[in-house]
C-alpha cells in the first residue's frame, strides 16, 4: 500500500491517475501535481464521478527540485511518477534522489532547445540513486515500455538468441480532420521531420526523413505506409539485448499527414526559429500550435485502433524462430474507460503497471534502469489485467507482413 | 508631349515606368511617387542607368486624395496612372477628379476587408469625371486590359456575333521554390480560395474553388491543368460584348501550388481574422506573406513562358467562326529587359499603352471607361510595337485545345 506522487495533467497523467485510482489495492493515496492545479482538479473529478475514489492535487512547477522535494515530505509520497514533459526528467530525478523515493517516467530526457533525445544524462545519474538507496524506472510508457518488456519476454522465455527487432507502431485512429496532432505538435512534428536512425551489425546508420518505408498488414487493422524513425528504446535495447544484429522501428503515418508535413515544412511552418512579424517575434511551429486543434480535443472524436508491437527473429532449440507480439487497443473503448484516447491511453496504463511493479516491490534494485532490466512476465500479466492485452503470432521463419517496400 | 505622374512602385510600376522612359516622345516627362519613397528611387537608378533617363521621385500617400491633389499641381502631372494597390482606386480617382486630369488604372476597386472585386463603384464616378470633363480609363493590364482589347478588336473586326468567349491564362513559369506567389501573396491566395463564378444565358453561375477544370493545351508552352476562377473583366465584357452567350475565365495551376494551398487552408494558415498568439494578435495569411519568400525576389530566378489570350467563337458571314488570340511571353527575356519578370511585365506594358493612348488624344472622352469601350486597333499595333506580340490562330468550329476536362 503505497502513496504515489503523479506529476504532469495531461492526456497520459489522465489515464495513469485513473489506473491508479482503479488499484487502490496498491495505490493507496494518489496526489497529482501540475504547474495548473485546475487541470489536475478536474482529472480528480472525472475520477470521483466516475470511481468514487478521492485524489489529493497540488500546485507544483516541477522545473524546481526544491519544491518538488518539499512536496514530496509534506506529502509523504512514496514513490514519484513522472507523466509532465521529457523537459523536466532531470530535476525530478534529482527531486526523487533527495527525497529518496523511487522515480518512474515514460520519455527519456529531451533538452528544449536541441531535439535531443537520449539516456546519457538519466543514466549518468545511476550512482546518485544507489548512493539515495533507491532506484529509477526509465520509459514505463508504450514505447518505450511495453516494447522493450515484449523484448524482454522474448528474451527471457523465447528464444535462445535474438538477432533482428523491428518495432512496429501503428496509429489507424481517424479525428475526422483533415490535420491534427495526436500530442504536442511541436514534439510530434520535430519527431517526424527529423533524420532517421536504425542499428545494425554494431553501428547506428542514419537515413533521411522517412527515407525507408514499408507497406505492413498490421494484425485487426490492415495494410499502412510505415516508415523507419528513431525512437529513443533503440538506445537501451542495443545495449541490453545481447547478440543482436539489427533493430529498427517504424510509424505509420497517412498520406494526408505527411502531404500536411510537407508543405508546412516547405512554406517554413516547421522553423523552431524566432521570425520577425510586424515587430514582434514569432516562433512558426509556436503558431502552427496555436492554430491547430488542441490535441486533448481529439478524444472524443477519435475512432479507431492502435497496433503496436515487436517482430523478433533470432534462434530457439538450434532453430530459426520469428514471433510478432503486439496489443491492439481501440480508440473509443479507452475514451470510455478513461475519458483519454489511445495515444495517452498506451502510454498511461504501462506507466501505472511499471509504478505498480515498483510499488509492490517486484521490481526492485538501487540505481537507474530500463524496462528490460528486470523479469518481465509480471509486466506482462499486468497488461493482460490492466486493460492492454497482447498476443503472439507465431510466424514461420522468413514470413512478412509487408506489402510492398520502398527504399 | 506630356507629363505622367505614376502612383506604386510594386513590380507593375517597375515595368510601366521603363516602358514610359523607352517611350520620351509621348511621355515627355515621368513622376513617380508612392508611400516609400526610397523604392521610386531605385527604380529611376535603373532606368537612369539602362537608359538615361531622369525620372523624377516623390512620397505620396495615395489614400490621401487631398495630397495627391496637391502633388498633381504641384508638378504639374497632365495624366496619373494608378499601379498601386487596388485598395486605392477610388481616393485616386477622385483626385484626378479634383485635378481634371486623366486616370488610368490596371486593376479593379477590391474593399480590404470584403475581398470582392467589382466596377460599381469606380463606374459610379462617371458624371464627376464627366463634370470634370475628363476621363477614367479601368483595368488597362492584362487580364483585365488586353484580354478586353481582344474581344474588343474580335467584335470590331472579325465577327458579326460573338457567342462565347474563354479567357485563358497560363503561367508557366518556374521559380524553383517549392512554393511562393507570384504576387502580394494575401491577395494571390484569397483569389484562388475564393468561389468560382462564370456566366451563361443572361446569369451569373457560381462554383465552388476550382471546381470546373481542364487541361488546355497552351500554344508555345504544353498542356497544363486550368481552373475556372471569377475574373474582373468578365463583369465589363458581359455588358460591352452584345449577344454573347457565355463567358469564362481559366488560370493554370501546378498541382504543387494547389497541394500547397490546400494544406495551408486547412490548418488555418489562410484565414484572414486575427487569430491571440502568446498574447499577441496575428493574421494568419499576413504571417504567411512574412514566411513566403518576397515576390520582387522571384524576378532573377523564374524561367519560363506565359500564354494569355481569348478563345471566341461567334458568327462571321453567317459562318460559325471559332479564333485563338493569344501573347505569349518569355519571364528570362522581360527581366532583362526591364528588371521584372513576365507576372509584372504582362500588366505594367498594356498599362503604359493605356496611358499613351490617352496622353495622344487616340482614346478620349468623358467619363469613366472600360478597355473595350474604344478602338481596339491602335492598341494591337501598340501591343505588337511595345513587347507583347499577338498571334491569332483561325481554328475549325468547334475545335478545342482541351485535353481532358473536369467538372
Amino acid at each position: 500500500m503505497k502513496h504515489i506522487l503523479i506529476i504532469g495533467a495531461g492526456g497520459v497523467s489522465q489515464v495513469a491517475t485513473v489506473k491508479c485510482a482503479m488499484n487502490t489495492s496498491v495505490f493507496s493515496k494518489t496526489t497529482l501535481a501540475s504547474r495548473t492545479k485546475s487541470k489536475c482538479d478536474a482529472i480528480a473529478k472525472f475520477i470521483k464521478e466516475r470511481l468514487g475514489v478521492e485524489i489529493n492535487t497540488a500546485q507544483i512547477d516541477a522545473d524546481d527540485t526544491e519544491a518538488v522535494v518539499e512536496l514530496i515530505k509534506k506529502t509523504g509520497a512514496q514513490l514519484l511518477l513522472n507523466v509532465a514533459l521529457p523537459y523536466q526528467d532531470l530535476t525530478l530525478m534529482d527531486a526523487c534522489v533527495k527525497a529518496g523515493i523511487p522515480y518512474i517516467d515514460t520519455a527519456n530526457y529531451e533538452h528544449p532547445d536541441t531535439a535531443k533525445f537520449e539516456y546519457k544524462l538519466q543514466w549518468a545519474k545511476d550512482e546518485n540513486f544507489k548512493n539515495a538507496n533507491t532506484m529509477a524506472l526509465l520509459g514505463s510508457g508504450f514505447d518505450p515500455g511495453v516494447t522493450n518488456v515484449f523484448c524482454a519476454y522474448a528474451q527471457q522465455n523465447l528464444f535462445d538468441e535474438i538477432h533482428e527487432i523491428d518495432i512496429l507502431d501503428c496509429n489507424a485512429g481517424d479525428h475526422g480532420y483533415a490535420f491534427a496532432t495526436n500530442f504536442n505538435p511541436e514534439i510530434n512534428l520535430r519527431e517526424v521531420s527529423s533524420k532517421g536512425r536504425y542499428w545494425e551489425d554494431g553501428e547506428w546508420i542514419e537515413t533521411e526523413p522517412m527515407q525507408i518505408s514499408f507497406k505492413w498488414d498490421y494484425p485487426k487493422i490492415g495494410v499502412k505506409d510505415s516508415y523507419l524513425l528513431y525512437h529513443e528504446e533503440l538506445e537501451s535495447l542495443v545495449k541490453n539485448i545481447k547478440g543482436l544484429r539489427r533493430i529498427r522501428f517504424f510509424m505509420t503515418f497517412g498520406q494526408s499527414y505527411l502531404t500536411h508535413m510537407k508543405c508546412l515544412e516547405n512554406v517554413g511552418m516547421l522553423r523552431i526559429d524566432e521570425v520577425e512579424h510586424n515587430g514582434v517575434k514569432i516562433v512558426p511551429i509556436q503558431f502552427l500550435k496555436t492554430l491547430l486543434p488542441d490535441p486533448a480535443s481529439l478524444g472524443p472524436r477519435t475512432k479507431g485502433k492502435t497496433n503496436i508491437g515487436c517482430v523478433i527473429r533470432g534462434i530457439k532449440n538450434k532453430k530459426e524462430r520469428q514471433v510478432y507480439i503486439y496489443n491492439v487497443c481501440d480508440h473509443e473503448a479507452c475514451y470510455a474507460e478513461t475519458g483519454a484516447q489511445a495515444v495517452s491511453y498506451t502510454t498511461g496504463v504501462p506507466a501505472m503497471i511499471g509504478s505498480m511493479l515498483v510499488a509492490k516491490g517486484v521490481w526492485s534494485g538501487k540505481g537507474v534502469f530500463n524496462m528490460e532490466n528486470f523479469d518481465a512476465k509480471p509486466f506482462m500479466d499486468e497488461l493482460n489485467r490492466q486493460g492492454l492485452p497482447w498476443e503472439i503470432i507465431e510466424m514461420k521463419p522468413g514470413e512478412r507482413y509487408e506489402v510492398e517496400r520502398k527504399i
